[in-house]
């Protein structure tokens, strides 16, 4: 989830004055239309510590008119409050209908930081989360918008922001808990993953932000916070109660997938070796988890001609034919369309001790669905919390689920269209649609992007294949898969030599 | 809770087969209709062991066509089902888009059978609970209507139809569980109360049906279910996502209200006696609330000219001046018009140790509000739920709640309506609008029937109390209060000699 927010994005002095400038009357004039339509907002800053949430919040009251606005901060809590339900103070502070109220500290933290020290237990955290999962759809359903901002940094990120406070002489400006929360960075990021996730929903949606440099920080929170606006008040088909707050304009932008080393290679030799190698583990490790009643959900999903089909039969070719299955998705019947788009993956489901890969899969709705408009932008944004969902019950039952998206460059995937179409018995493959889907490429690595950050887990991550080398791809994705079979299975793992 | 479901309503034989002609065929009319309209409906009949929910599957199977309707029993597991996650034998039994699913048994058989017989802790319960309630919602926002029922039985009931049974020879209907689960009688009502209560929403409500006359079971319904699909057919303003499944025509019946025994009096003596000796214990008790930082809510609802106010004052009287408010709720300020309804009642959260009286309460949303459509269906639909969590943040926190509807016959209303207008320092307590709502006497009715049954909980139960004779009435309050400080402190009860 986090990798969405550590991709090194930034923005110079420069480029912030000009963008703040147009960013400032819009936001402006979005106010304005907020005090004539009646809408309530409630803006989110939450983040890891260090993030500069303080900042954020000083920034967001500079740019909108505090007249209509208020920023309300969840420090200790007041005798008054402590003698009342807990929800008492966040109840006395939402905004009415038509101004901003902008929370610096909110409901998440309590519980988030309880959790993160272990004060309280797994089953606590969860019900405070439900708590606020209906407390937030509450408040939508009459109404509100609730714009959620986690701001995040790595903890090299974190750990550097405060050097560079001390030895510029701020230290002042670190905040005393700063060093007793960043102690335990990998619990808070922990407990935030899951919180994230269990109150990411389509009403109610989380906007992941890199916060490493403060001007992309701000001026990404300005322009998110500005087009869910936006797409707030543009009037849509069902007035009421409303629809999702709406995408953000991405704009030219980094994503998740600019990460990808696709510079990776395998020399024919080390192929060999190492297929041969992750093949016969793989073989080894589907028998065991057949014996342990373990079922394997393999999801493939990339772009066109990145090599799935290639990857997907090694897999198979390893596996004895009784314990795989391959799934190949395409277009839903009329029995499917019936029905819930999950359904016909429910359908599917594998027995127990199963491997089976999904060829394409449910992530399609959030991928071509979203792109070619057969899910409206409503039922879009819910199904990543919808997806989470469905994934978790398979993770509970015991299933191991490994997400591959294969990553080719576009000059590589140009290579390997206008060579196909050479080829008399591959021409087949390459079609009209691929052509078009390749016009629409910043598209789907936007729509990437938001996947990986709203449906990589902890129990089921997103893991990036870098493709333009097909045999490097192969053997990664085999690799990953013996590695999640031998961690669940706890199993001994051969590496090659 | 259930006891709107213990009223002894009865359908005769010759009136049960007139209104079944008629009902029949406007459900295969709403069938063909749902049909059209290309609406999956998932209809759940669960309930209390003998309440005849075999029959009535058999029966709504012979009502409807069963071309376009499924019938599912949830039975012991399969291997198939075992090996797959829980879900899985749920999500392949929904119906497509026009036909109507019928479950017998459902995802909530085992988590409310699990919990009753302790082998599930409230925790885990919980989290099942949230976990339909996700479901649920994900199908209704897909456009799936849920039609849920709830068959009950009182103790006794259940008794009196398994002797029933045994005696005319048909003993072997009797299912071999009923023996097993009818000795847990008392844990599976708390339990169930429980998981209606969590999974009683807006777009997926309940409805509690009394099971012990089988024809006025079978009747209601069936005629549940079609005012239920014929809401959800109703063009709404709002197409998208579905509103709220729609009220049930109540026709002409009983309420909970009939069952109040309205010959309760007093003689001034006993009045006198008990009066003293209730306040003293509640002026007691009181002080050990506010040791024990125990606050308390005392909720008044009733019809006009009930007594309410001559109650409270004898309430307040009881209590120390430093201790007891009374919040009288009017119409709201444009202030708390720009909040979600809640907000007002959030505010106005006594501290610890305090008693508040509301005359007049939240519960204006699905009275008042309701009935004169300043609240649309599905805002007083979802009302219930929104209560139910906010009263149970209230008692999570310690406080008592305490909700009294003071109840008076037609006749005596009219009797002290026209006793006021005689009295000149009384006739400004009658206004026009006291006349309108008399007219609406059976409409009122029904809604404090359904708000009974949607939010009486063992932890924050309605008390009906008789006002015909405000003597008794006034005792009869105050007696209850001090019995609930009473359990809630642990503190002994003295009682009049």
């Amino acid at each position: 989830m986090f990798e969405t927010a550590e991709l090194g994005r930034a923005v110079s002095k420069k480029d912030f004055e000009e963008q703040e400038r147009v960013l400032r009357t819009e936001l402006l004039q979005a106010q304005r239309d907020l005090i004539a339509a009646k809408i309530p907002v409630v803006v989110i800053v939450s983040g890891v510590e260090g993030a500069g949430k303080g900042s954020l919040v000083n920034r967001l009251s500079s740019w909108l008119d505090t007249r209509a606005m208020e920023v309300h901060v969840f420090w200790d809590s007041t005798d008054e409050e402590r003698e009342r339900p807990r929800w008492w103070r966040f109840w006395r502070t939402l905004p009415p209908r038509g101004r901003i109220g902008v929370l610096f500290g909110s409901w998440y933290t309590h519980p988030i930081v309880e959790r993160a020290f272990e004060r309280m237990d797994a089953g606590e955290f969860e019900h405070a989360m439900h708590r606020i999962k209906d407390f937030e759809r509450t408040l939508t359903l009459d109404g509100a918008l609730f714009v959620k901002f986690w701001a995040h940094l790595s903890k090299e990120a974190q750990h550097d922001r405060w050097v560079a406070d001390e030895a510029s002489g701020r230290k002042w400006e670190v905040s005393p808990l700063a060093e007793e929360y960043g102690s335990r960075y990998d619990a808070f990021l922990r407990t935030s993953e899951q919180a994230i996730r269990l109150t990411d929903t389509g009403t109610s949606p989380w906007y992941l932000v890199e916060a490493a440099n403060p001007r992309y920080r701000d001026l990404t929170v300005g322009r998110t916070l500005l087009a869910a606006i936006r797409a707030r008040l543009k009037p849509t088909v069902s007035p009421a109660p409303p629809t999702a707050p709406g995408v953000v304009d991405p704009g030219p932008t980094t994503t998740v997938l600019d990460r990808v080393d696709l510079g990776c290679s395998l020399t024919k030799n080390d192929y060999k070796d190492r297929l041969d190698h992750w093949q016969r583990e793989l073989n080894r490790l589907s028998w065991a988890a057949y014996r342990e009643r373990r079922s394997t959900v393999a999801v493939f999903e990339g772009w066109d001609a990145a090599g799935k089909g290639g990857a997907i039969r090694r897999v198979i070719a390893a596996v004895d034919a009784r314990l795989a299955r391959v799934i190949t998705i395409a277009a839903p019947s009329d029995e499917e369309r019936a029905q819930h788009y999950l359904w016909r993956f429910w359908r599917q489901i594998p027995r127990d001790g199963r491997l089976t890969i999904y060829d394409r899969s449910w992530y399609g709705r959030v991928l071509v669905e979203r792109l070619e408009g057969f899910a409206r932008q409503d039922e879009w944004m819910r199904a990543y919390n919808e997806i989470n969902t469905f994934e978790e019950q398979l993770v509970e039952h015991g299933t191991i689920v490994a997400k591959f998206w294969v990553h080719i460059s576009p000059e590589e995937q140009l290579r390997r269209f206008e060579e196909r179409q050479k080829i008399p018995w591959k021409m087949h493959k390459i079609t009209e649609e691929d052509w078009r889907n390749r016009d629409k490429w910043d598209d789907y690595a936007v729509a990437v992007n938001d996947m990986v950050q709203h449906t990589s887990t902890t129990a089921a991550p997103w893991v990036l294949v870098p493709g333009n080398d097909k045999r490097y791809a192969r053997v990664k994705i085999l690799e990953t898969l013996c590695r999640s079979l031998a961690t669940a299975l706890d199993e001994d793992l051969a590496l090659p030599e």
